[in-house]
């Protein structure tokens, strides 16, 4: 019995991993078409920006690793050309046929390559695998370029261009839509915007490139373009041997992961997931999320019977110094979605006053008729993580506003005011609320 | 229509702001029998330590602010003597009567005074009032004491203990029990020791005091001691007019904070709460539990209809830099309860590991009948205070170990490893369960 796993990296892995802890006997061989398998992808930034010193630091197991503590094959430089569900093989890029018994689409993603002139100059380049990081820092190194246009402001366009910045590069952002992060949300714009500034990162919205040139992109001189417009789902194995793909454009699967083949399993940034709050199939690729649908496919394959309940799209992010957390839908993603949504800001210290407290902002998102919160925005230097995650654990159990202005939080002096902010806002979207 | 308010600190003013929110009409008249009010009781070992310079940085809000803004009369230096129930009065320690509509107790708690010889000796004090702060300080600054014992391993206990340490003093701390911060939790008693001997601080437990002389307690030479032997409710006035105790020894009260008398309510450190998860009356007086109550009270005196859901006991502390959090039952707590529960605890890394990773310690405890978190006990340098406050949000709602697995918690690397020390917990547990 072979578990065949397609893709080393997050989700591939941590299926691999999963399915040997179910099952001891099963034989595991995990197929990566890149050179290094077990990388945090999420870490690339900060070995642009020189935080981390190598990209060694950043490689988590080795293939011996995998092989010997945990009887798990893994084959690097191996890419998979096609899968034959028929016969239960598929063919490498090689020729060579490998046959599987259960089979986990980890395929990952790509950065999307939107219609620009001048993507294939020497001077334009995106982060997304080892290798592509390494090749620009060592651009950054030889080059020496002064002025960059990072193409995209979201997660990793803004992660890249703080990145750069810190690298003395002048940085100019350019976003195609009107706001940034992906969340439709005005006031996290305006808040992202002024760090920028603060930072002296231009943010450009509502301004799509038409083209790179090789000294400037627009009207701005560049001797370096990052292209970070987004990732796209790799799919197209999986279309071609008849995997449905959902109406977001990647695998679509059900909560146990499977896709409409029987057993095999789609896992990771190729994969779709169910929006916990609508119901319905998102894309919204993070490393989290990756990991843990790994382990529930990789379980699953093995004979396990879990299920995936899906995600709020959860994340986190430091601009300039401050963590931008959201969690759920912002008020115009949950209008769009139908909810009578009602949104409350508030600014509010982060400890006691005497206690060389911060301001800290926090966004609650609420739908007027069941009073259940939708969502989350939370803006700091200090904490933001612990308090996003607890809007997170709140909308994961359906929680009512009243009920969440009643949460029993941790409060002294050093670590928390008396009237934690997401209290605070809570008080003030009831009231809101009416 | 007038309503009348004993306590004028952390309860008292919560009941009184938020009636004047529910009723711009009402008379209020606030009683506090010290001679400052809303003042940051939390905040007192800070200004032992230094941190905080003056008892003015820990007042809030001045009986003029009250007077001016809100339109509250606040009476100082004004010691209630009893209430008559009957003619809806209270009479004042000088003779005078006040009528009263409705009434908030908020008499709060004091020292408990356990029968040691010794305790009026004039190096002998307490922390629990502005006042008593000021006395303590100004005798270690006059004093230059050089040698501390404190009586009592709880929060304040371990608390003062830091603070005197951080003064420069020697402090040795007698707990009478076998374990500190009042949970019966072998392993975190452990944990703080070693926090402790790092620090230089003697925890003696099993070690009642019997007799304070002037210059040492048992063999400790001491030139200063410190009794935190916890707290006791005052409820003197509330029983001689009638009002109902509760087993735990404070005030009873129903979920809308009214006790046995209609129209007379409690909150905060004299009243019980209901413990979510038992549902049996608690006495855990903590500032957050007292606001919370406060403005329940408050609300429903001014005619709302608000109910208190109770508490869940979580609390966070800081032990020589490190923060220790702790919310609902530790596995000795759940088994006393009846519940059939389980504990894991692990170490793990608070950051992606190539992001300045730090060590961090989780346990969280379920049942194993219905596989119901119960508790959490978090121990770091960082973050703890957001953690503790997720595993209490899911306690609140009564999450399973399975679902609490899946969070959809935020990632990355400034902030958080892609498994957060909460997740491995949680798998921890799923095994331990079974």
């Amino acid at each position: 019995m072979r578990l065949l796993v397609i893709g080393g990296v997050a989700a591939g892995l941590s299926a691999a991993s999963r399915a040997r802890r179910i099952d001891r006997s099963l034989e595991i061989l995990v197929l990566e078409k890149g050179g290094t398998i077990s990388y945090a992808a999420c870490g690339l930034p900060y070995y642009i920006d020189g935080r981390v010193p190598s990209v060694d630091d950043l490689v988590v197991h080795t293939p011996e690793y995998f092989r010997r503590e945990r009887n798990i094959e893994v084959r690097t430089s191996t890419e998979v050309a096609a899968i034959l569900p028929s016969r239960r093989e598929v063919t490498l890029a090689g020729g060579e046929r490998v046959h599987y018994d259960r089979l986990v689409i980890a395929t990952g993603a790509r950065p999307k390559r939107p219609p620009i002139g001048g993507l294939d100059l020497p001077h334009v380049f995106t982060l997304h695998t080892l290798a592509s990081a390494v090749r620009l820092r060592e651009f950054i190194e030889n080059q020496k370029p002064r002025r960059a246009v990072v193409i995209g402001a979201g997660y990793i366009g803004l992660e890249i261009a703080e990145a750069l910045r810190t690298q003395g590069l002048a940085v100019t952002v350019f976003e195609s839509s009107n706001f940034v992060l992906g969340r439709q949300d005005q006031d996290l714009t305006e808040a992202i915007r002024t760090l920028l500034e603060r930072f002296r990162v231009d943010l450009r919205l509502n301004s799509p490139v038409a083209a790179i040139e090789p000294d400037h992109v627009a009207d701005v001189p560049a001797d370096l373009v990052v292209l970070a417009a987004g990732i796209a789902p790799n799919v197209e194995i999986a279309t071609e041997a008849g995997i449905q793909i959902g109406r977001t454009g990647a695998i679509a699967v059900n909560d146990r992961l499977e896709t409409n083949l029987a057993g095999v399993y789609a896992a990771g940034d190729c994969a779709e997931a169910t929006h916990i709050l609508t119901g319905r199939p998102v894309y919204i690729p993070l490393g989290t999320t990756a990991n843990k649908m790994g382990r529930i496919a990789g379980g699953n394959a093995a004979g396990a019977r879990e299920r995936f309940p899906g995600v709020i799209g959860t994340s986190i992010t430091r601009v300039c110094g401050v963590a931008v957390a959201a969690t759920g839908l912002s008020n115009a993603e949950a209008r769009r979605e139908g909810f009578d949504s009602v949104a409350a800001r508030i600014e509010s210290s982060d400890r006691a006053k005497y206690f060389w407290a911060m301001r800290t902002s926090v966004e609650l998102v609420a739908d007027r008729g069941t009073r259940r919160l939708l969502g989350g925005v939370v803006l700091g230097e200090r904490d933001a993580a612990g308090r996003i995650n607890v809007i997170a654990t709140a909308i994961a159990n359906r929680m009512r506003v009243e009920d969440f202005e009643q949460l029993d939080l941790a409060y002294s002096p050093p670590y928390a005011p008396v009237w934690d902010p997401l209290l605070v806002a809570a008080q003030q979207l009831r009231k809101q609320l009416g």
